[in-house]
């Protein structure tokens, strides 16, 4: 759940306003670097550009950025008359050759920067979690379960040592893109022309070029080759990056969720929700939130996609409608890594119920192994066969399997009941899973 | 469109059945490699994996693959009694410790490592073609549109330049994850378990281990540190990639779109569809079908990374939804790549309209340039006054900006009726279109 | 644009208070209806459960709705202490036999029905308003485009009358969900069973069905046949309304963001949004954020389809998914409805700029009736060739097409100059299209 | 799994040459009804326009739509040489007056409207197989699961209704909208101009209103008031419809799925899939693939609603991206419904394992009614606590609750422990789950 979140936070209103302001007095600043801007213009606008000023009011820019689409037209209403409180000929260097869409893509980079380095930052505190965790159940065994059915031991370390790839995988898909994230800087219309005139001949642009470049470190962002207006890498990364962890921290909440059913009991939310009337209960309620965001966020990374296929130099509607689902996308996501901090943290193993959920059919989650054994003695399909009537026999006849097996006509073909029970082991039969899992923990933390 | 296209042979069922015979074959090499299996067994299985053999049939296999939820059960079938027809006893090395999952996705990374290589071979040309697209017209005067609304002037060249830098965008994130598309091997459970039966003592699970490692190598993919059942990395990227590379596509496909409307004119697809009624009708018909493809992919790239938060060793459901989106996603950008090959090669460039174009605002599509002009002479806000009631007056007087400009009470404090001509010459309003351009092509093909 | 409309506010957090308050007092209220909860008890917990009372905080409720997972746990506490402030011995009455999800589904339910009403007040209103300007178009000429490329003549009151028709079907869909909205009381796992318990014997389980439907009747909202904890008809169904109606206002946009382009100019936001350095610029504001939200509100649809497949009586994430998604496809489409009031209201339709246009293929628009009238006497392929042709020959000679095409050999075979620009005039070409519009406009309005 | 279904055959390449041909040889005969066309000519085009005539080549004809971007132009071209081939002089009535878009819209709604009889028998079927397991298990206890815990019982009954409920749902909106299918007939832009042409004077249009009557009447759909090109709503309607089909069949896979989990049991396939290594599993697979399904019908849908805005008369890129979509989830929901079917008929209920579910938590599952007994006699919160105290007690001394209830300091305040018995038993605490059930079953099959 986003609320209460850093995640919340840093894409809320607020922030987003800071952000705005950020990039206006970075600007502001970057004109000054290159001496288009008089130094202390640019001092005055980025002491004017502080969102703790109370001229600046969230829900009021709000209503009136309706008029012209977006919200930085009335921002630089409210802005400019700040600066000119302060020094009325330093009014006219605010937003100087910008274009809205310069200020409010630079603001959303800026939301997703510092979003990020909160999100990364969650993952790998639940990374460490889990290679601890993943380590100390590197052979603990428990059923595998294909198709909701067991079919073979696997152990929870090996489980654990997936869920950090994952959140690994994550990390690195999410630090590429955050430190690619470019400030925008492209003038009406993306050809940086307000600029040119601004700096005199402008005949040959390298000008504004090198404006691009100081805004970029100004605000601390990555310089773009050319303007993005309409070049949505930076936003379709994004959706892509947090679709996918969304998703990775959803396999977590998957497994948990299945893993915690009153039946199984193999995981518990250390601090699950209780329920006032059912004292029994104790709900995997984080595990159900990073679920529950896990099924909105690629929706929205679909909305964001499609951006990508924008019409001319700034698109009626494609730009627009990638506003609200990439905060939506980055709070989401960011809330659920919060939680996933929480789920881990607090996460109960229980061992025992995983061995006793590995008896419950009888020994016949080994039947793999014991068909291998028994398939050059008889054949496989009559290998099959036989388990299968065994099989049948043992819960008829309240017997254990070796006992059942050696009951059928095949008997003397077959191990002794001894041998049988070393086959019929889950505890033996973990395969490659404790060495997959050490493995899998030699990928360095971020 | 994806139909004829190579991308729809490349994922056709025919393609499909290849890529899974492929990975029974490698699986069985890889075996022969570790001396688990027969070498001659595995030239067997090998040469009985040849999906030109009569035994196989597509459309029966789809039929024979509803009773088991997926088609590799009745597959196995198939190759197991063509090898038996071969080598009797050669029979029983078909699949040995694996599950369908390992030969399913392994097949679905093959078909998508091979429809990525005919993908990025298609962006790699559109992208030359708009090199030289670029170079030929960077400083080729054309309006800049936002919000459908002529903006300033820009150049065709810069355009161009920003739809190949998409694609290469594009390239960039297909390229990255062709190359890391893994093999899947993981036994029943990703454990390896049977393997490591097959392998003798299996105790520190190394055996099985390098089995995997010498299948990715037969099979031709990259070997994934451990099994990835439900660790989804691989298709979630190429999920993310897709909609990039579709939505980049769209990109270019908007643009002609809008600019080869009847009344704007500026660029025409070379072939475009005809209709037998109306001869005036040249419709970009390549631009339409890959804006189709721009609205689909998205849609499922969000299946695709839902299916990351998939529970347990294998999933009832997020794993079967998979494999038509997949296999859809990579031939409709496939298919709208190819179409983007054939729209730039065609692409018909029309300067003069776009000059005539940059005439219909009589002047006004340079007014930027006219009030920083003005600006300083009479404020900026009286500068913007004037300009919209010149613009007034002209219109109905029936004369040209400069002379109506005359007309004002202004006209005193104004620049020169010749003067007033050169601001708002269009084509020398270009800012940093033509210098943006020639650094984006810059970059390298790839 | 949300931001500021009527559904902005339905939908928020206050909004949202409002209406889990509102269920919680109709429960108590209904109790008391059936006896089992004093009459006094029920005006007591009706007069605590008014939003205005200090101690509602929706920020501090949202923070600790993250311990349980949803805001209703800590309302009732809070509505308990309120109501024992007025009443101790009537806080034992609070939430009496019922679960958050009776309260938070009925809470959903009441701000989509408040939601709906505004929505459907705002397309009823510019149906009236496309109503009188597609009859006072019934016959303005303008050409159709299929494909981007001018086809054949349509009238601008038939795609007037076209939108009104969409916005009436999307009014109808609206009305029938709306018209259907259920109450939710199903108790910890939609039994009823602590209602029955409270009844006496329960035997039966009549008398808390009973309840059920007193709740539906004292909070305005329809009976559910049985509780709809995982049978989520009244979401899905809120999905496809919303999503139908945000496209059916997309489609307005669509075309109008076409029309209103610079070279087309047929028509214009009346108040657009401006630019302050290029004062020829009237964005067509609304049209774009309505096309925004065109593109979002599908995504949000298929989430909340998506969580139709919800598992057990209460899902771990399918539920929790809804919550969000439903409020944003209300606030989206009802903001972009009264955008459309607004857009439409204001639009400026130009019969000139329509004329204007029919005329840019010096008559082709009409090739279709001029194929027809040549195909008799030169065979249908043969007149097609002839019109190639002449359209050229008059292209390059700087002649009309009647003059040209009497230059052709066929000339001898061919009507009259007269008769030739009889068929080429394009507004008498308008088929069926105003008949159409005054049959589309007998639809009443709802 | 759509394979081998009646869905996929009636959405089938086959099926769709079959119902364009249907259209053109529909649009004929209506044509000749109004005397327009002779009625010779309407018989040999019907009698050509048959699939089965070795001419029409699904694969070549597919091959050829690329170049024009739909597949109606190419069939026109052998449909005509079809005719021709039987009389020559009937060859120019195909086609006269249509666009390609009114015989491939034509086609798409005839192809719904035969799946949607398909698909609507199969959700009547298996809709009268849970009516009888409803009836059958109206009072059979099984545990109802809320956030994956046990909450307090139910019945398998009411489960069963719900699902039934769902799917008469699914039922209802499918029928309302294959009911109100539509013909297409607009001609080149809607207008209906080339059948006004051919019908005379055409002054006003209403022969070719009559026309389209008599079209729609041929073909067997509904008559649209007027032609709906870019008039979405029957694509709009079926996508919604669709996608809560495809939710209402994926919530009965759901519960299949989790109540067949190794551990819980309590249902199982009754053919479910096997495993050859494996011989305890028994997959469910049809509820695994009707889960897929689910996840992939509201993507597809989300994409058909974004096609409803739609630009211009005919748009380039939402209309053909309608085609495979639309398709595609017919396909899917067709093919999960008739899994449904099968998953249904042979559903195994196992009633002993509820019950013995029902102990997991020691009679705990029925703790709201022990705490509505208990309240009064301590007062709410300490219920609470001593049911908490007195559950570790129990557990940790091996001993039943009510016994260990008993060795509390509250023991004295308590009822006997044979009445605490009576109150711990689940079977007792149904609530209103059989009469709900009987009610929700006397909604009447459609």
């Amino acid at each position: 759940m986003s609320v209460g979140s850093p995640a919340e936070e840093a894409t809320g209103d607020r922030a987003f306003l800071r952000a705005m302001l950020d990039a206006e007095a970075a600007l502001t600043r970057a004109q000054a670097r290159l001496g288009t801007v008089p130094a202390d213009a640019a001092r005055t606008v980025t002491a004017a550009a502080d969102p703790a000023r109370p001229r600046y009011d969230v829900r009021d820019l709000a209503l009136r950025a309706r008029a012209g689409g977006n919200p930085v037209i009335p921002l630089i209403a409210d802005l400019t008359a700040e600066v000119a409180q302060l020094e009325p000929e330093h009014a006219e260097f605010v937003h100087r050759g910008a274009t809205s869409q310069d200020i409010l893509d630079t603001a959303l980079m800026l939301l997703a920067s510092r979003t990020l380095d909160l999100l990364t930052a969650d993952l790998a505190r639940t990374a460490t979690t889990l290679a601890a965790l993943a380590a100390a159940h590197r052979a603990t065994p428990m059923p595998a379960r294909t198709l909701t059915q067991h079919a073979v031991p696997t152990t929870f370390g090996l489980k654990a040592a997936g869920w950090r790839a994952l959140l690994l995988d994550a990390h690195d898909r999410l630090t590429v893109v955050r430190d690619s994230l470019p400030a925008q800087l492209g003038g009406a219309a993306g050809t940086l022309a307000a600029f040119a005139v601004g700096e005199g001949s402008g005949a040959d642009g390298e000008a504004p070029l090198r404006l691009a470049e100081a805004f970029a470190d100004e605000v601390g962002l990555c310089a773009a080759p050319f303007p993005w207006h309409t070049r949505r890498t930076p936003v379709a990364d994004l959706a892509g990056a947090l679709a996918f962890t969304a998703g990775a921290l959803g396999k977590i909440a998957a497994d948990v969720l299945v893993l915690s059913r009153t039946e199984i009991g193999e995981l518990a939310e250390g601090t699950g929700g209780g329920s006032s009337a059912m004292p029994h209960k104790s709900n995997p309620v984080r595990a159900t939130l990073i679920a529950a965001s896990a099924r909105q966020v690629p929706a929205l990374a679909a909305v964001l996609y499609g951006s990508l296929a924008a019409e001319d130099e700034r698109p009626a509607g494609a730009w627009h409608a990638e506003w609200q689902p990439l905060r939506d996308a980055l709070r989401l996501t960011g809330g659920a890594a919060r939680d996933a901090v929480e789920l881990c943290a607090g996460l109960e193993v229980r061992p025992d119920r995983m061995r006793e959920n590995l008896d419950r059919t009888g020994g016949l989650i080994t039947s793999e192994r014991l068909i291998a054994e028994l398939a050059p003695l008889l054949g496989r399909s009559a290998a099959r066969d036989l388990l299968f009537r065994a099989a049948r026999y043992a819960s008829e006849h309240a017997t254990d399997l070796p006992e059942a097996l050696h009951r059928q006509p095949e008997a003397r073909l077959l191990p002794s009941r001894d041998r049988l029970h070393e086959l019929l082991d889950p505890t033996t039969y973990l395969g490659a899973a404790p060495t997959l899992t050490t493995r899998a923990l030699t990928r360095p933390l971020p």
